[in-house]
């Protein structure tokens, strides 16, 4: 007999040989039908592995990221099968589970694979997946692993062979088709009800552009045929909200070949969107008593060596900026920390003055590869909407509460309503992994998750996930296509008060070390407002939204009634303008649809006579004719029901 | 007989021989007694120079700038005869006028002068200058002049010499002493009434530091006595109001030599400043017309060879910053222009969109080297209040007179109401040196020259001193201490419109080229603010100053009263903080005073009682006890005074 501990604790005794299969069975058959995959001891495991030794097992079903993982897997040998068979002479290469189903890299040698091959492809998956073949895991000696590819003329396997080591070589078997595999699979090919090929893009082998290139097959797969209809409506959706496109059409931001890739060009439309996002967030944070500073955007390298980062980044950075003349050199600055621990230490504090908190919406500047790039989420210049706060180890408890109030503030105010967090701790059987004494450690960790059951969030405990200078908390927020973002990280740093020997005198007249906090609720103004664009598809908070309304003029002679009308709206603080083009009153509301303005007033004659416009919200909704006053008061009310004081 | 022309135009017939005294004359004795230096067809000479052919004679009193160069000149001479009588073996080098006073570079030998030192030169130089004697210019042979230093054994003279060509030599002598001396004196010694040694610092021979260290002495000297005590109490107002001074006491901002010389950090104080100042501008920029864009810190090196200012600065500013892999080069922004240029470019305009007006507070980054950076007037990073104006050339006119209006408003506004204009423009005999057609440049010079008489302004035409790519307008502002600054260009550009192939349809379908205008209210937000500082001692006007009250509890008893009275304040926007330290009021109004805050409000057991504050204002005056509501409006009235809408 065995001893098995589950999850929950319980440890349960199975006879030697059992496989998770057969202990799903022993909980409940309803469990066995969804098992499609497992963990023993920190190894992913098949279904149908007999367990030989006591252990701790996980099963997965689809609703598990690994059980995921194990299910696109095993559609990859499906889909590579097809390959096989449609492309005679295609070389396999290797074909993992991704974050949003599989790949497969293949040498398709003469034959091109393209968009109108995909049918193909996805029919004679689907058909093997129907046949319901047992994935069998079998082991294999090198030689024969070898003569296996080297009969087929296959020289990547070979080479993937040739690094493995004798006797630790598997084979996985289903219908005809057999693949080097280390496992991971879930019970049968009947499980895969839809298939669908994504794209095809060129890959490197080994991602080395000296080597050949290969064919990439994208594809992904579900359990049920409408589960995948749901995801391609989602790619549909995802398409139309792209933060990309929306930029464009709504006027907010370029980019210029000749300023460089990933540097974001706000236009006027695009920059008064982000000074509001951030006046916004200025109004709250000196409620909360932050202060606002400014620092340059370069430091000598001095300063990046003195806060580690030089020697943790440096090397795949933006390189060293050198004068003409003296031996100086500065580094574009990559976060705003280093300078903020500099006005920090421009005078002394008491333990009365703190916690200092100090704000910037400072523009960081980080390489990435050109490759990486991808509109305003991967760029090279970013403004963060950053703070440190310097406090006593005393008062971090009560600052962590804070942040999270505010941080809950700008994401419930910005519509992100859907959100978990994430607390991430010490590997308690690593302590040497980390600076900072244990007692502050378990003050800083017990300060985050106490803050976190206080305000009632719904977190988990990530141990060992802690940065090695100090705890954090993330927020995982999912937006309205169902995606997972990340979202307001709060980190406890004490590290940098160390580097740059900040200190306070406590009320013993002794200098004591503060706790940093580094938190930012944006993240960054590019990437918040690209998530904002996408989460709502361009249809922003109507206190946020470039123009909140546009008056369109029936005809020419009502265009002085429209510029009265914009009067009355500008002394009420609303933006408006008049779309007073010689086109129909269609066209404009069309494109004034276009470009999501919420509301539409249109002016004519009877509008003139009566004093009064014809209301029409974004999306058709008709409100009929009511008077300017009215319209003010509709536009602050709804801009009081979302936007509220912190 | 000679013609000689005037400056007024009139044109004088004198006999050949007659010297600019002796014309001085005959214009009136009152002419004459004040007349120190003269030019003559653009060279300048003595006073008792003979003129011997026809010419334009313009004549120079202390109140000129050339005529205060010329006493300062004079100067020179008298203290280095001191010097030489003081220190045997001294050996004299250069000693030119600069803009306040003169200096003259000695090698002092076994000698070492110091401050202890000045009483006596300045004892024994006015001795000289009472004695009134003249200067008298005499031409040497080089041989001649050779021979005086090398028997000296004056090798930094000897060295001069050897480069001047025989012919052209000339000695200057007064009392018994002779300088080598090109000429531009004043007639004689006894003009000088009042000389003052400032100071010694060290000096290479031809600023070369591989050269021979001198000693550079110092000094100025005035026509009256009572000049000179002005000019000291002026420097010790401006040591009293030196910004680097006021900004630490104010706690505005600070440097740190680990972020790097001069690049300033703003402190919560000064940030906050900054940010009244900048929404200041913004509001009128936006009344203007103006929409505000925001774009990143570097750009490409192609986009400043694309603007040409790759070519002209390049070398001497900071250098490439490379990337990792790729190979990219790219630089920090000197000017925001090639940035505004390029989103200009992002979409194609009609003219009936024009101007385009976009603002942006830049940060831009040039070196300077650190010997040259001082406070917040020469630093390497800063902020520029900075706008393009795109239009066509028939909307110069009015654009220019828009961007004067918001000038003078932001001058006006500021206490800077002391100013003149000057308009550059070509330089008539050298057309080659200008880009962009005739027609254009005659439009926009008209076009400035119109504004400024339209605006009222108090204008002169500078010749030749417009940019090769077109004319300018500077205001010349002079300060609290009588000093004159650079603030307000007001640029036309015809070059990047070209450089960056800039177009819009015209109402002829056809594309043209916009002519762009660069204006800088402000100049940078660092120097503006050093200006603001040094002019206003650090008292900003009410609605700008970092704190407009501070409330002074008379004892802890009344410490609940000053919250409430802080939250009334508060509620109607007026900045203020709470002493509550446990210190006497007097300590407390004294380091209020220092702190420069405009209203103390002391609040003790009458004011309680009465529900009132006794206000005090900075400087001392006592306003009596006051309700809030009072206070508040007092404060009101004296914000709308002075801070109008644009």
């Amino acid at each position: 007999m065995i001893k098995i501990t589950l999850p929950d604790g319980t440890v349960k005794e199975y006879s030697k040989g059992s496989t998770p299969m057969d202990i799903a069975k022993s909980i409940s058959e309803g469990l066995a039908r969804n098992v499609i995959s497992a963990k023993f001891n920190d190894t992913i495991v098949e279904t149908v592995t007999p367990l030989n030794e006591d252990g701790t097992l996980t099963l997965y079903t689809w609703n598990d990221d690994a059980g995921k993982k194990a299910f696109w897997h095993s559609s990859s040998h499906i889909v590579a099968q097809a390959l096989e068979e449609l492309f005679p002479g295609a070389k396999l290469t290797i074909g993992p589970a991704i974050e949003n189903g599989f790949y497969y890299d293949v040498d398709f040698g003469e034959h091109s694979v393209s968009e109108k091959d995909f049918p193909a492809i996805e029919k004679r998956a689907l058909e093997i997946a129907r046949g319901k073949h047992d994935f069998k895991m079998r082991p294999v000696s090198k030689a024969e692993a070898l003569e296996k590819y080297k009969s087929q003329g296959n020289e990547f396997k070979v080479e993937l062979i040739e690094n493995l080591e004798d006797g630790t070589i598997t084979f996985c078997d289903h219908d005809t088709f057999t693949d080097l595999c280390r496992g991971g699979h879930i019970p049968n090919t009947g499980i895969v009800k839809a298939i669908k090929i994504l794209s095809v893009a060129g890959a490197y082998w080994r991602g080395d552009e000296k080597n050949k290139q290969l064919t990439r097959v994208y594809g992904i797969s579900f359990p049920k045929q409408k589960d995948l209809t749901a995801y391609l409506n989602l790619l549909e959706e995802a398409k139309k909200r792209d933060h990309r496109k929306l930029g464009k059409e709504l006027e907010l931001f370029t980019f210029s070949q000749k300023v460089g890739q990933g540097l974001p060009l706000w236009l006027p439309k695009g920059a008064a969107l982000r000074e509001r996002l951030e006046a916004f967030l200025k109004k709250a944070q000196k409620k909360a008593g932050y202060e606002m500073v400014i620092t340059p955007h370069i430091g000598q390298k001095e300063l990046y060596v003195t806060s580690g980062h030089y020697a943790k980044y440096g090397e795949d950075s933006f390189q060293p900026i050198h004068t003409p003349k003296e031996d100086e050199e500065f580094l574009l600055k990559p976060m705003n920390c280093p300078h903020h621990c500099e006005i920090y230490n421009a005078r002394p504090f008491s333990y009365r003055e703190l916690p200092k908190r100090y704000a910037e919406f400072g523009t960081v500047y980080r390489y990435e590869q050109s490759g990486e790039l991808h509109g305003l989420t991967r760029v090279r210049g970013f403004t963060q909407d950053d703070a440190h706060i310097f406090c006593t180890p005393e008062q971090l408890d009560e600052e962590f509460k804070k942040v999270i109030d505010l941080s809950l503030y700008v994401l419930n105010t910005l519509g992100f309503d859907n959100y978990k967090a994430q607390v991430s701790v010490r590997d308690l059987d690593n302590p040497e992994k980390y600076i900072g004494s244990v007692e502050n450690w378990e003050k800083a960790e017990n300060a985050i998750i106490n803050a976190a059951k206080e305000k009632g969030l719904d977190y988990v405990i990530e141990s060992g996930e802690a940065a090695f200078y100090g705890p954090k908390l993330d927020f995982m927020v999912k937006d309205a296509l169902g995606r997972n973002w990340q979202l307001g990280t709060i980190q406890v740093d004490y590290n940098l008060p160390e580097r740059f020997d900040l200190t306070y005198k406590g009320s013993d007249n002794e200098l004591h070390r503060p706790v940093m906090i580094h938190r930012a609720p944006f993240g960054s103004m590019e990437r918040f407002i690209a998530l904002l664009l996408e989460h709502t598809g361009g249809n922003f908070p109507l206190w946020l939204t470039p123009e909140q309304a546009i008056i369109l003029p029936v005809s020419e002679k009502h265009e002085k009634y429209a510029e009265k009308v914009l009067k009355s709206l500008e002394n009420n603080e609303i933006r408006a303008l008049i779309d007073n083009r010689n086109e129909t009153v269609g066209k404009k509301i069309r494109e004034a649809e276009m470009s999501k303005t919420p509301f539409m007033l249109i002016v004519g004659e009877s509008e003139e006579e009566n004093n009064t416009i014809a209301i029409r919200k974004h999306g058709g909704d008709d409100l009929g004719s009511i008077t300017v006053q009215d319209f003010v008061d509709l536009v602050t009310k709804e801009i009081n029901s979302t936007l509220k004081s912190f």
